[in-house]
């Protein structure tokens, strides 16, 4: 096998499964054979894929015999469990889940920041959480150019980083309280239609829920600056798809408004929305669908009068460069500076 | 005349204007004469009101004998022209607009922040802007017990801040979208279904946009502080009625978290919604049709180490004490201190 690689997706019945299937094939990713793994629940079932009807077989502890990338988004106790046994089998796993996201010694990575964090990995590779995914693709390009001391990020994060049952609750939520009746959450906790609420992932004792603790420390180790000071606040709101955010930076000496722009027009990935004119600015549903971020709303912090501030918003598909996107792109980089543990 | 007063709303057939006649009548207040004022357009309609139809009378610079508090909310360029008649006719004007919220000469007024600057008044009042009152709700408390440095906020503003038709088309539109049709923006300038944009205000140079500039300015001339630094991101997300905000608080010494809760749970006005267990915060939908403001998420900035940061979010009905309410409370306030300037 030269150039050409056997892929595995777990949890390809899921939102983020069905844009790596997407993405697959846009991409002309060089594939041999495409495994699609599932709980004993899903087996069987078909998917179709580049014209052909690919079957779900379960996921089993030697489901990865021949495997080169594993893309793993079917939950972090799976990946808790069947990770290793994929590295095992000679696999490299791009895991899509918080399992090991944290883990010394298993890189952490958004390619166009810390690619090169890649060169060092053990056979897994996380894919970071998709509000920081999307933080650190504007953030990034400035503090390359000027360090940014501190963060503070406001989200507004669509339905769509609950999963796919989420996104079909939301649409069935609405036409019921259209049609007057009250709206019964179900996978997600509290009424989402016409309202939005703090996200629900579990609080510490700090008053942090995980969401905003994520976003945090992974941007820390991403960035290898444990100094750097960030404070979110993450919100579910009633988008489908693509996560906003609301970005407040501090640089260690000024930056010019006129130089975060230039910096954020040249940056991989990102692209500049930001028609003041017109009054268009990054938009989820402009951003839905699309692989860069969008990023407006660029403006010279009028609260540091001494230049050292950049208030920011963006715009990102969360289930593109949020999740499927960058896990890919990883797989990609690896292909490119040969790092795939090929099989046998 | 002596305990009961000739009132008259201006833009009574508004989003506002319906709230005010709610609370005028929820609140007892102790009214003679109540005048529906309106343009040429509307004038003729009739107004439920406390079991009577009230006839819209048309808007005209005479429209002013008699009447002691004039409730006005039919923008700007309409206070601007008619509130120096009803002034000259000896009535105190408490205007919801833009028009006169900056003037030097005419206090702006939140109640539970500065309602001795009303006792000054000439005539005019002006209420803040929505999103300006719902944020001192929780900060002047807090800052009255430790100064505040510096504000960062982002908001969520429902989609009744642009008014009655556009909350008639934010569920349309939502009615439109899950019909699979297009969306066709009218009121609103982009989709707001399952949507977010950045506040449709027009931008500046320094690229703040006039809602942000208000919350700035607003909040600067209510706490008679030039120096408070404040940068605001405002966004309009599809909710219906109550605004949220994200709200990051530098202060000049540190304050414990539990001070911030205690101060705040003690504040008028503000309801303390705060269930970690439960993951239960403020939401637009409980914030609507109630007095208080919500508050919760309170927590100590964790990006600033030495205590002086608190992060909070909150959610208040912009029509209620974001507009109607606050006007209400000024009104009523006025009348405790006896400076309501009675007509004859």
């Amino acid at each position: 096998m030269t150039d050409h690689y056997n892929v595995a997706i777990m949890g390809s019945t899921g939102a983020v499964g069905q844009v790596l299937l997407e993405l697959l094939d846009e991409r002309d990713f060089p594939l041999n054979e495409l495994r699609l793994l599932a709980s004993a629940r899903s087996a069987g079932k078909t998917v179709p894929f580049q014209g052909k009807a690919l079957t779900v077989q379960e996921l089993k502890e030697d489901s990865f015999d021949g495997i080169d990338i594993v893309l793993a988004s079917a939950g972090g106790s799976v990946s808790q469990q069947y990770a290793p046994f994929a590295v095992q089998a000679g696999a490299v796993v791009i895991d899509n889940t918080s399992a090991f996201r944290m883990d010394p010694e298993v890189p952490l990575v958004v390619p166009e920041v810390n690619a090169d964090d890649l060169l060092a990995h053990r056979g897994i590779i996380a894919n970071p959480n998709c509000s920081t995914i999307v933080m650190v693709m504007a953030v990034w390009p400035l503090y390359r150019h000027c360090r940014v001391k501190r963060i503070v990020v406001s989200t507004y994060q669509a339905i769509s980083g609950a999963g796919a049952r989420a996104m079909e609750e939301l649409e069935a939520q609405t036409r019921e309280v259209l049609a007057g009746h009250p709206a019964v959450p179900k996978e997600i906790p509290h009424q989402v239609a016409f309202n939005l609420f703090s996200h629900n992932s579990d609080i510490g004792a700090d008053g942090y829920c995980t969401e905003e603790k994520k976003m945090v420390l992974e941007t820390r180790k991403m960035f290898h600056d444990e100094d750097i000071q960030i404070t979110a606040t993450c919100v579910r709101v009633p988008v489908m798809r693509a996560h906003s955010e609301s970005i407040n930076l501090e640089f260690e000496s000024p930056l010019a408004e006129s130089d975060a722009r230039r910096i954020l027009s040249q940056a991989l990935g990102v692209e500049i929305v930001d028609d003041r004119e017109a009054n268009h600015f990054p938009m989820p549903l402009e951003a839905s669908g699309k692989d860069n971020v969008l990023v407006g709303r660029i403006r010279q912090d009028i609260s540091r009068p001494d230049g050292t501030g950049i208030d920011l918003f963006l715009s990102g598909d969360q289930l593109r460069k949020g999740a499927a996107l960058n896990a890919i792109q990883i797989a990609e980089v690896l292909i490119a500076k040969d790092c795939v543990r090929v099989a046998v």
